[in-house]
């Protein structure tokens, strides 16, 4: 099956812990740890409605797929991509589950029903659009990195309108968008309520965060969740992250 | 010389790793750890105007002394605290460096001059004044720890007003409140800039936050510092806080 699923460039990467496959191209897009990262960092609902934004070649919604028997929807605008998802999604025989919708995410109401939505995860664009630099080459990732068809303004108020009350939103983001993000989610009635800052390693600032809020919640009670490390000083993976990427029992050869 | 600065009830704590001696009385107020991360948290001028606002019975202003040469000014409403500072700053022999103003932070313009102080550290009470509970026996303990005589609004509009351009604010607080704290102090021009986590002990939620603001400064490049931890999993102090209370080389017996 392998063999004709890929394109040219094309390679499958496991997450061990959740044995789903994931189609990558390294020239094109590929998920990396904080796709990881967001997928097990909301609690997931069991049921209902759930969407995966900017969802990329669909590691997100796949990896999160596994914890739950509701209806995942893969949003992504840029074609390559989604007809990667697309092929992802057959790869992990998960059709009846996922679907993939290759649509900007302003018309993300067409695919869903307003006010319904359970959980909605978030792997936005991480730069203003004026921080784009040439070290992106990639079209794919300049557009998958850097707020040029999308931002956190829309990202927010499209959670707003598809959201149910009290469902969430889950987002990964950088440190330095902190004070963005809580505004932004603020002005569409999504009130913060659990945080957690990644670091790279012990010693250094944090390179990332996860934020989830709550449609019409109150902004009373935010918790600051214990902070996650990602390397030990000698470079590999600290106990936590080899565990999130290969389970309890490490690697499933 | 000890014997005649006690009052009853009062004892004097040493914070070993600056030499600085406190005069304590539980009964009245006594510092406790959030002092003492707050007075090592912000970088201390060398020289200029510091002020500590809320400063009880004086342990921030003087602990921060002994990496300065810089004159400090404690605010304190309460007078029995005051006390308690002005008798601390004669143990220390600080009295050309530190001094006492017991006042309403309200007032702090008639004891420095407008737009020219360098650092304000600040110790607030935590709670809304609506949670105040029957917890607290003693009246210094309510005003010290519940926004009754002043808040955090309060705070920064003082801070606005005594700070020069670029000039400091490092407050030490809960992270429930840290939505309020970010917008407040934005409503009044200080930018966050520098934020630190505390965490009682590994795998638990923040119970603490240090917080740095500029006055005027932009709200871009806000940086999440490496967190810290209080103890370790035997209720031991970490090896950082030791070496925060005791000094590098342990306890100066």
């Amino acid at each position: 099956m392998t063999d004709t699923i890929l394109k040219e460039g094309e390679r499958i990467d496991q997450l061990f812990s959740t044995d789903v496959k994931i189609i990558q191209n390294k020239d094109v897009f590929s998920y990396s740890i904080d796709s990881v990262l967001l997928s097990r960092f909301p609690k997931i609902p069991k049921k209902g409605i759930i969407v995966d934004l900017c969802s990329g070649n669909g590691a997100v919604g796949l990896f999160a797929s596994t914890r739950t028997e509701a209806p995942i929807t893969l949003v992504e605008l840029q074609e390559r991509l989604a007809d990667m998802a697309e092929r992802s999604i057959q790869l992990n025989e998960l059709q009846d589950q996922v679907r993939m919708v290759n649509d900007d995410l302003k018309n993300l109401l067409n695919h869903v029903p307003r006010s319904q939505v359970d959980l909605m995860l978030c792997n936005p664009p991480y730069f203003k659009s004026t921080e784009t630099s040439k070290k992106n080459l990639s079209e794919h990732y300049l557009l998958a990195r850097h707020e040029i068809t999308t931002n956190l303004e829309e990202i927010c108020q499209v959670a707003r309108h598809a959201l149910k009350s009290n469902g969430r939103l889950a987002m990964v983001h950088r440190p330095d968008r902190f004070l963005d993000i809580i505004d932004t989610m603020r002005n569409y009635n999504l009130a913060p309520k659990r945080i957690q800052f990644v670091y790279p390693k012990e010693g250094r600032e944090a390179n990332m965060l996860l934020i989830e809020a709550i449609k019409d919640g109150s902004t009373d009670g935010l918790k600051i969740l214990p902070p996650l490390y990602v390397h030990k000083d000698n470079g590999d993976y600290t106990d936590e992250i080899f565990e999130i990427y290969f389970g309890k029992n490490g690697r499933a050869d």
